[in-house]
């Protein structure tokens, strides 16, 4: 007998009809003779209608009395599939976040789980009960309701695997696991069987849709077993674990990702100490940053260019203007028409080839590229925005993932 | 400084404009220098929407379940009349039953308050927040969801004033008090200054559908303050307590009730123990019986009539049929073309004459009367149904309500 989680998002749950769709998944797991805990989102469109009744009421309301309404969406979500499954015959109860006790700190819209309990669900285990949770949401040490902001459901299921020390945390999507890259774009991405939590990562925050990054950070942290897998095909699914057999594929995963913005700041003095005044200012205001290129100086200056989101634009540019003096730079100038492109694997450290091979691929589509950033395990590209889908599948048959 | 509980129903927030009518009389009663408790229902139709997209996925549900999924309408309501009091600037919190610590028994979908704690709405009082509370809804001893069934909300905020030892319960509705009678039927009804507990439960009983029985009697048990009053006039309203000058006027209200159903037992034998055993036969299957009327026997034999919901009916006529030899009689018969009007007032009992005022002025309607059942307070007939409404005026006109 495992215990195993499941996580189902919002749109597995979206109509009756596919409520007892994701109901036959869970009893056909209780059948099998497991303890099954299910993590579900709010019914697909529920939360959007939820902002726009508050929207209508108050343009911007406190985080708190949002997380509160907000809450209500996995609520519902759960006790109708409670409703299915005892249809079917089963035994069965839902559960809110705060009945379980998913201790979270007090950062209302983007909580982060401190502790999770595991009293009552392990009575509601005991008595043989299949047992459904609100995803997306914990309680402060006020008691108060907070939410855990995009992808908490998958947090959620993650920490509860942890807490419970779960042999396996099944993550359901639209897509039956991760694939080398987006199947839209290349036709013949193929699907991994396993990826590396750091893998993962470095996919989940390169824009593949897949997992959210807080999630697999937990599932490292913790050792979980994720699967991620459909809950329409039922096919096996991709494995996320902590070591799995690199060695026949270097590059794991292609990743692109549309919304980057390029902000060069140019002709600063070639001084110490430049570097580290920009970006603690943009820190200080909570800016993502995420490619960093400074050129070689030359007659004792040089330029710094960064790469950010479409929606830090802005507040980016503004700070680096009012700033002007301090960091002492000569002009600013930026764009949207970008796009990144990165490939992912555990086994490029060692290989230096790899990033050579993707140069390669590029120069053979004819794609310039702007800038480079690497880490351990990936190498990143920024390019023209339009050409990105033509770079990932110029990449892809060059690493031959099909 | 008083502690003002208000109540505001489903109508009253059904949508921003009234969320924001119902905001502005919080706030004015806020400002004017109150402490002020505010107790929700789910907004319009919510409640029967859950309830639909229940039924499509179970015909019958748990009642745990479904209290679990129709609890989130209330938490609706106080997030969103929270916005709206946050973006006209004043403090408030909204808080779920559970958090405030509204304590009921296990009987779900018709849960009983047992308790409630005042800790948290102290504090958050003393932090001079406005409190928004979900009615309809609390929490049992294994911190599961439960309802408190129709008119839940009154009840809750007649149990809050009580427990927090408010100065006063305002129960807002969409009528401007509690009337002589209903004034879609009577056009010159008068709205009554104050009533007592005892003769708004005779009333309520009786088909007037201001205030729920519960919230009346738990009104009655801790002695609060209630006044029923509407949430668009602003007008004084009706205030309940336990003693008002009862002097001025005998009658109180006039009340009808068109969900009535008369069955008769024809030819009993006249020995005693016949009555005890055909209600406590009806008892036992939790069938309410309201007038009863037992013939003078004669030649040995009696009949017994009583009256019922039309809900109640057929239930009761199988009972009666399956023990027909138990109980030993002749035949049955039963109508639903009655209607019951009743008159209301607490200076009745030691008024004689006003039960006999009632019948002149039915006669002098021409209106037959069938059955008559009296207590201390009041004095229900039982008549031809589509009359009700001509002796309603008739009584009305009679006693000088107006």
């Amino acid at each position: 007998m495992s215990l195993i989680v499941q996580k189902f998002g919002g749109s597995s749950v979206a109509n009756a009809e596919r409520v007892y769709n994701v109901a036959s998944i869970i009893t056909d797991t209780y059948k099998a003779g497991n303890q099954v805990v299910v993590v579900l989102s709010a019914q697909g469109d529920t939360t959007d209608d939820l902002i726009a009744k508050a929207k209508e009421i108050n343009p911007s309301p406190s985080k708190r009395e949002m997380d509160m309404l907000l809450s209500t969406g996995e609520q519902i979500s759960v006790a109708l599939m409670a409703m299915a499954i005892e249809k079917m015959g089963y035994p069965v109860i839902s559960l809110n976040a705060w009945q379980v006790g998913v201790h979270t700190d007090s950062n209302y819209s983007a909580a982060r789980i401190r502790k999770i309990d595991h009293e009552r669900v392990q009575k509601e285990l005991d008595k043989k009960n299949i047992v459904l949770i609100t995803g997306f949401q914990g309680i402060n040490r006020y008691d108060d309701v907070t939410t855990l902001g995009r992808g908490g459901s998958d947090t959620s299921a993650v920490a509860l695997a942890a807490a419970l020390h779960a042999d396996l945390c099944e993550i359901y999507t639209d897509v039956d696991g991760v694939y080398t890259t987006d199947p839209r774009i290349v036709k013949n991405a193929a699907k991994l069987e396993e990826i590396t939590f750091d893998e993962m990562l470095e996919l989940a925050s390169l824009g593949a849709n897949v997992l959210h990054n807080r999630s697999v950070e937990m599932g490292k942290k913790y050792n979980v077993n994720i699967c991620v897998r459909s809950s329409l095909t039922r096919a096996p699914g991709t494995i996320v674990k902590e070591v799995v057999n690199v060695e026949k594929m270097l590059v794991r995963g292609i990743a692109k990702d549309t919304d980057v913005a390029r902000i060069s700041i140019c002709g600063i003095a070639d001084t110490p100490g430049k570097a580290f005044r920009i970006f603690s200012l943009l820190a200080k205001k909570n800016i993502n940053v995420d490619i960093i290129l400074q050129s070689i100086g030359h007659d004792g200056m040089k330029d710094i260019s960064f790469t950010t989101t479409e929606a830090h634009l802005d507040e980016a540019l503004q700070i680096l203007e009012a700033n002007k003096d301090t960091i002492d730079y000569q002009s600013l100038n930026w764009t949207k028409d970008v796009a990144k492109v990165s490939i992912v694997g555990a086994g490029m450290v060692s290989n230096p080839g790899v990033a050579a091979k993707m140069f390669e691929a590029l120069y053979e589509a004819q794609i310039n590229i702007h800038m480079i950033g690497t880490s351990e395990i990936k190498v990143s590209v920024l390019i023209d925005a339009g050409c990105e889908d033509k770079a990932v599948r110029a990449i892809h048959d060059k690493f031959e993932l099909a």
